[in-house]
């Protein structure tokens, strides 16, 4: 399945340009498994979700580490109609994406637990949109109880929810999950 | 329906506090009819599509006019399962969003067409998530007809559509859709 995000990194700083090519270099070790592009207002990554979201992780984390106030803002998608399937997309394990909601909890849950912490604090939101599922309020309520129980819930919000904590459980929330969120690292 | 928006308004500039202050004050003249709550991530607007987009519009081309790069970012929605209806979301006129999807692209048009400039170049893009349509699809592809025909159109990418133009009439391309978009200001 054709899988993947556009990404923006946005500075709160006059040296924005200088910030996100010096973070950028945090994609490096992922260029032989991910498609990546950049243009003037995002940067499209193409690969399995078991890169996908160290790789946005990871660049996040370096930017946020400059001290600077900075936000990522990504849509992920999981499909995309009209584009053939691309072998990188497809994971090299079961990520659990199949079977009941209660059992695809379970497993995003243990890998929230297994994340390992980055040292940075991030405020976020997120929000899930399951276009191809009938019953997609039943999806989102039972997207919405995992982040409750999560560990990082940061409360609710109108259409988004809200997390907090460290960077590393808090990106594995959305790990190998369809979604659109937005990242704000806290205000220092 | 209950409808609104999570926006966040992000300029590349240490001042960045300065600017959003500076430019919020383009929110006034819909304080009335706008529910308006502002948090450290992203600030909720709750009104009618006749508000909602107007007010954006305006808060971005405030900041935009500061000569520093921005962006706003918005998640859009059209209904909120779990809140109740609010009478400020109903539009006063009708809106032009029931009916086949040929007599909306037309409407929306139609109101493209009559948008006066702002006199500030946008480039942007835009995705669009129809929850509660089965043949999904089918809208999705009539939005792309449509902003492929706007005269706002920008070029297609994988899992949004690229737009560019003036920010009266890409503005007014979203208004009174759902939709979640992400706008960035050209570089200068």
């Amino acid at each position: 399945m054709y899988s993947g995000a556009q990404i923006s990194l946005y500075p709160m700083a006059d040296d924005f340009v200088g910030i996100i090519l010096g973070s950028i270099r945090a994609l490096d070790p992922y260029r032989q498994s991910l498609r990546i592009e950049a243009d003037d207002l995002s940067t499209l990554l193409v690969g399995a979700p078991e890169q996908l979201f160290p790789a946005m992780r990871d660049l996040f984390v370096a930017a946020a580490r400059s001290g600077t106030h900075c936000v990522l803002s990504a849509c992920v998608s999981r499909g995309c109609p009209g584009e053939p399937d691309d072998p990188r997309c497809t994971p090299s394990t079961d990520i659990g994406a199949e079977g009941p909601i209660a059992t695809r909890i379970a497993a995003a849950q243990a890998r929230v637990n297994a994340a390992q912490a980055t040292g940075v604090s991030v405020a976020a939101q997120f929000s899930h949109y399951p276009l191809s599922h009938g019953q997609y309020m039943d999806e989102i309520y039972g997207v919405i109880d995992f982040l409750k129980n999560s560990g990082v819930f940061g409360g609710p919000k109108n259409f988004c929810t809200r997390l907090a904590g460290d960077a590393g459980p808090v990106f594995s929330t959305w790990s190998r999950r369809s979604c659109i969120s937005a990242r704000r690292r806290r205000a220092t």
